[in-house]
């Protein structure tokens, strides 16, 4: 049976990952702060070290997927927007590599935001601290934003810096024989983006984000993407980063892929 | 049971995803200059226009999915790599989208290149040609280059316009049901490859050019990506590029995407 863990797997896109891979007959170690196999709280490098730890012995050194889905969205703190974002993402995939270097078929993929293609890499210097500075330099920068937009500078540098360095990770990990893939949603039906939408900063700009399908995804329409990016089928397909926000990226960016 | 075109049908990635989509009981009708169900030279306007009203008639003007994978390379006439790649592309889309709009979750794959996204849109303003000013005209600057690499020109350029192309319609196609992506590869063991491979223009180029998981895809590859998107499980992708090239895109350019 093959083994996978997915962070944030209580809640959203992770749930529904989780409930997907189960249906296939994957093993899944779920982490979150609650209500999973596994809890714990990749807001802090301690949380991060046990998730790790506990997710190795569990699954005895040997794990065949991860999945990234634990986020935090613009309307929580901005610290732990970053910390949750970013680093809870790249400390468990970093920690997990030579588990999963010893799994079958293995590949990753990574929770990312169609935010993150909504600022130039050279428009915006937030991301590349994330990559190159550390969380606390990080927290530092945070601190000295004076604009109300703090939280979703956060979330869209955290997102895009998370991307990147992803896609900078490619050569790496295909020599550990394992892929690795970004899913950037748009807006899907979840406690975060209620959360959004619940708040005033971010109410009427949730409410006109809409695609030009139409609709919302649903949980399980990303959750569909990530099971096939991790399978076979998926097999030529490293470094990429799919969009899956019915078409969203499309309308703003049309020349830029 | 579905209905899905299929140009380029006769070899390479079009005739892998010709059996795959046969494999899940779709009905394909298969367009291409010779061995398939319906002869067309997709290099010329008149090519195009039959093979449009042809696929029509027989599908009775109700088409679930379309697949263009026509398309020549770099070691081509550089005139008929433009006008296949393009034109034969694109024109091909929009003729049958009547009949798509009265297809069963109708989606159209297009396939592109990993090459569109070597040039920035603003550094090359060929592709703007082929969106704006036409087949003629593109011939006209095509026989205007004087240097060597005009026929690698003419294969990323009109890979780089179509990719645009497909996505300056998300929102009419959205507007008609219809669904579209594009996949973009990167060296795929093709007929197409192994020309490029036996130019000695290119001959070097090409054996440099490893991706890096190690190695070319086979076009099931590619064909499986292909029959992912055009599914239901790809629900809400739309407008979306999606390279599938073993991670060369991302050693390439890992800040951008």
């Amino acid at each position: 049976m093959s083994v996978c863990v997915v962070t944030g797997a209580a809640s959203g896109i992770g749930a529904a990952v989780a409930k997907t891979l189960r249906g296939q007959g994957i093993e899944v170690i779920g982490i979150d702060r609650r209500e999973s196999e596994l809890c714990s709280d990749l807001g802090n490098p301690d949380g991060r070290r046990v998730a790790v730890q506990e997710a190795r012995r569990r699954s005895g050194d040997c794990i065949d997927h991860v999945v990234c889905c634990a986020g935090l969205g613009p309307s929580e703190d901005p610290f732990l927007v970053a910390s949750v974002n970013y680093f809870g993402a790249i400390e468990i995939l970093d920690g997990l590599l030579p588990a999963l270097s010893r799994g079958c078929g293995s590949s990753a993929v990574v929770i990312g935001s169609n935010e993150a293609s909504m600022w130039s890499w050279q428009d915006n210097t937030m991301p590349l601290s994330f990559l190159e500075e550390g969380e606390s330099r990080v927290h530092d920068r945070l601190r000295r934003v004076s604009h109300g937009e703090v939280s979703r500078l956060s979330y869209a540098s955290s997102k895009q810096a998370l991307t990147v360095a992803i896609r900078r990770r490619v050569e790496a990990w295909a020599a550990h024989g394992v892929r690795i893939n970004v899913v950037a949603p748009g807006a899907v039906q979840t406690p975060m983006l209620e959360a959004s939408e619940a708040d005033p900063r971010y109410s009427e700009a949730v409410k006109k984000f809409v695609a030009p399908l139409g609709r919302r995804a649903q949980p399980q329409e990303i959750a569909s993407v990530v099971a096939f990016l991790l399978g076979e089928k998926a097999s030529f397909i490293h470094g990429s980063v799919i969009f899956v926000d019915g078409g969203i990226d499309a309308r703003f960016r049309p020349d830029r892929f």
